[in-house]
């Protein structure tokens, strides 16, 4: 993948987590396809859903999305699905997120073109969310999803609930799906010289956005009882905007408050190179730096 | 390029800043190649010289040095060359660089292999050098390249001058070549609120190694006149030995001895991503990161 290509990430979650042997052939469609990259899937049992990570090129992803929530139709049905996770649909949900040479409104385009593709192709109800919902309401996944594959059927039938793409009714065995794009989410947490749970909390409260501090910081209080202290812990939802060293700074001031100090930070899972970076020039205050002198984004 | 290969950089630098018809002949030996990738050249006309930045997989990469060698000596002839730079053949010097899933020894390899081919190849002699290199003496590339051209005829009739690979006398035409492995250099200016030369000169002395500094840290005041500041101008010689971060926090520290502080800093020309990430690391206090968890690295 040359870094003149454009690179979008896709996460699709299916409702199946336990059948290996379905988890595979819904996979495959990831497999061995030009300008397209497996990157990770993972399944969890008691959830009954599987995860898959892909980056590709915006086109051959797509196929390779299309044909994926075409196999989770064929080998998936909903109407015997049970598990921890709340899910509506076989493929349940489909975030695109834009990685390198992409825009935001590109991947709301590719998210809608993948809507209307599927609808159409598979007769699947689909509702857009996150930066492609068409309304307000329909942006928050949790509302979108509110009443399961168990309450769809009544759900679509309210006029504020007509799906984006395909039919006013659900898929009989594959529910519904939601399809949108969102920034890639940064899961970092910061630790901290305490145990007590009650200052992290109050620290967590005040860094994230419900609580007048950063706009796309989601945080809360956790005890790491083996290593008798606390953490922040922290989704940046985006970093373009909410930086990692504007969330670690300020948690450092506020638990000065406390007198309590920073014992270390970590970043869960994959984090964007251009996040990191951005702290780099933070704090050795580089000037007029771009992303093309990194070598590895010249690859 | 997937994030399973491997990959190494070459930066080969030519006897030819004038003539663009020759420049492009040579520069064509990278250009369309699968698994090799060209990401810069440029030539200078006073220096008569052009510095070429490819980077590609290993087998792949070697053809395409040969190759541009094998060209540089059809369409350069040394006895009519001259130029500013210090030059000893119409290919002057080729270093390798590990850049991705590379140890230092495979580059090291590397570089003896296209040693080995283009002597057999073209009757080239050829020195190792730095990382490469079979003797202490031969490791500094200035003292390898010491006589020029126009003095190698004499030097490799001395024992000690004995090339690596090649013949024991220079190409009539194409003189001698360097080829070796080191690592990535990186060029990082600290930028001081004083305008007094001095002050930054005292700075660079203590940063870098010979004046009892940094192992890998070379440096030197210099004035940025329209600024009205001066700045400690590096050359950091191994990142994975010394930092940017130790660098930038020496530099602050000696500064201080002078009432002088830090307004910022310059990265120059292309830099590796973990070099970047390891200050990120460092000022955020992230514990247990991996490089595979940026997400580019994964492209």
């Amino acid at each position: 993948m040359s870094g003149l290509n454009k690179i979008v990430e896709c996460v699709p979650n299916f409702s199946e987590g336990r059948d290996l042997k379905k988890i595979e052939k819904i996979v495959d469609s990831f497999r061995g396809k030009k300008g397209v990259k497996l990157l990770d899937y993972s399944n969890d049992e008691d959830h009954n859903r599987c995860v898959v990570t892909v980056v590709g090129e915006p086109e051959e992803l797509k196929k390779a999305v299309v044909e994926a929530i075409g196999t989770a139709i064929e080998v998936i049905d909903m109407n015997v699905h049970e598990g921890q996770h709340p899910r509506m649909g076989a493929t349940d949900v489909v975030p695109f997120i834009p990685i390198r040479n992409v825009t935001m409104q590109e991947a709301v385009d590719l998210s809608k073109e993948v809507a209307k593709e599927v609808s159409e192709k598979y007769n699947l109800p689909i509702f857009l969310y996150e930066k492609s919902a068409s309304s307000k309401e329909r942006e928050n996944l949790s509302k979108v999803r509110k009443g399961q594959f168990e309450g769809m059927k009544e759900k679509l039938k309210q006029p504020e609930w007509k799906p984006d793409f395909g039919p006013d009714e659900i898929h009989p065995t594959a529910g519904v799906t939601a399809i949108g794009a969102r920034m890639p989410l940064i899961a970092y947490n910061v630790n901290l010289n305490t145990s007590d749970l009650e200052i992290a909390n109050k620290i967590a409260k005040k860094v994230r956005h419900i609580g007048g501090g950063l706009r796309f910081c989601k945080a809360m209080g956790v005890e790491l009882k083996d290593r008798g202290i606390t953490q922040v812990s922290m989704n940046l939802t985006d970093y373009t905007k909410t930086t990692i060293y504007s969330a670690f700074e300020l948690i450092r001031i506020e638990a000065k408050r406390y007198g309590v100090s920073i014992v270390g930070s970590e970043v869960i899972g994959l984090v964007p190179m251009a996040a990191l970076i951005d702290c780099a020039e933070y704090y050795l205050g580089i000037e007029d730096f771009s992303i093309d002198q990194v070598l590895e984004a010249k690859l």
